[in-house]
């Protein structure tokens, strides 16, 4: 199963129907949201890189990134319309479209092939949330590595080491080790 | 939000229509799926409990747990429809309610209310699963603790402690510590 290709039939949707209400361009380091804030958008990433990421006692987890052509969400704060603690962040000079929710949802719930379509994006999105869990677990860092490349290839060209380090939690002079080996 | 709310209904709605194919009885220790097999059914817990957990260079992680009116599902193997590695297993003696996907989608593709309602049941999930990755990256074993307490009391009724601290990444060590502090 190719679970990305119902995001990528629902992006080609979004577009066709121009359903995407503006753009917006982030500066490098620039916050899109913060901790305790609520975001209910959808964003479609035009250029650039965006980091969402936790901070606990200090430290920050790095949970995702949404690079060129992919959607990106603050997830929770999206279903549950209540703030979260994620924030988002621009990892260079970031070009976004936005689609707010309660129009993205009039859309979806007026369109059956779009209905459809969203219900396999969800599911996608537990699949992939599941293989994030198995990530994590993942005791060998190299194995780590191994299986969110071999997943994720394009992540290695788009986000600078330091942040693919903290995602696969791990220092940046033990992914700079595996890199090499 | 209360993200437990359209699975409960799920439930209830495949009790009216009286939609699931079987009942099964599992023993102390049974396995219900190990890896590397296709398991595409949902099941109900009637009673008893059951552990979801992969198996990582000899480490056991334990993922999941069912408990009585609780659905539980291979979701990774559900979705895709592919091998996992997922293992589940009995805690105790159990008994499940079973309903297999092509059935299960052929009613949801059938009932408007049903498919408004298992998408709510993954977006709910896809919820559950940010929450879960959250409390994986949180440092602090007490801090771990108190989310998912909060989150599922039920859970420390259900389920043994040694199976708890695995799910909770402590030693039962460090876990009976925290319960008595």
């Amino acid at each position: 199963m190719n679970t990305k290709n119902p995001i990528e039939k629902m992006i080609s949707l979004l577009n066709e129907q121009e359903l995407w209400t503006r753009h917006l361009t982030l500066k490098r380091n620039e916050f899109l949201k913060v901790e305790g804030s609520v975001d209910v958008n959808l964003y479609m990433v035009e250029q650039g890189c965006i980091r969402i990421f936790v901070i606990d006692e200090y430290e920050e987890h790095t949970i995702r990134f949404g690079y060129a052509n992919n959607l990106i969400a603050a997830l929770d704060s999206f279903i549950s319309e209540q703030p979260s603690d994620l924030y988002m962040q621009a990892l260079r000079k970031s070009q976004l479209k936005v689609l707010a929710k309660d129009r993205f949802m009039g859309f979806v719930h007026n369109n059956d092939d779009a209905f459809e379509l969203w219900y396999k994006v969800l599911e996608s999105m537990v699949y992939q949330q599941m293989e994030r869990e198995r990530d994590i677990l993942t005791s060998s860092p190299l194995d780590r590595y191994r299986r969110v490349f071999n997943r994720s290839p394009q992540l290695f060209q788009e986000v600078p080491d330091k942040y693919i380090a903290s995602y696969l939690r791990m220092t940046p002079e033990t992914l700079s080790r595996i890199k090499k080996s």
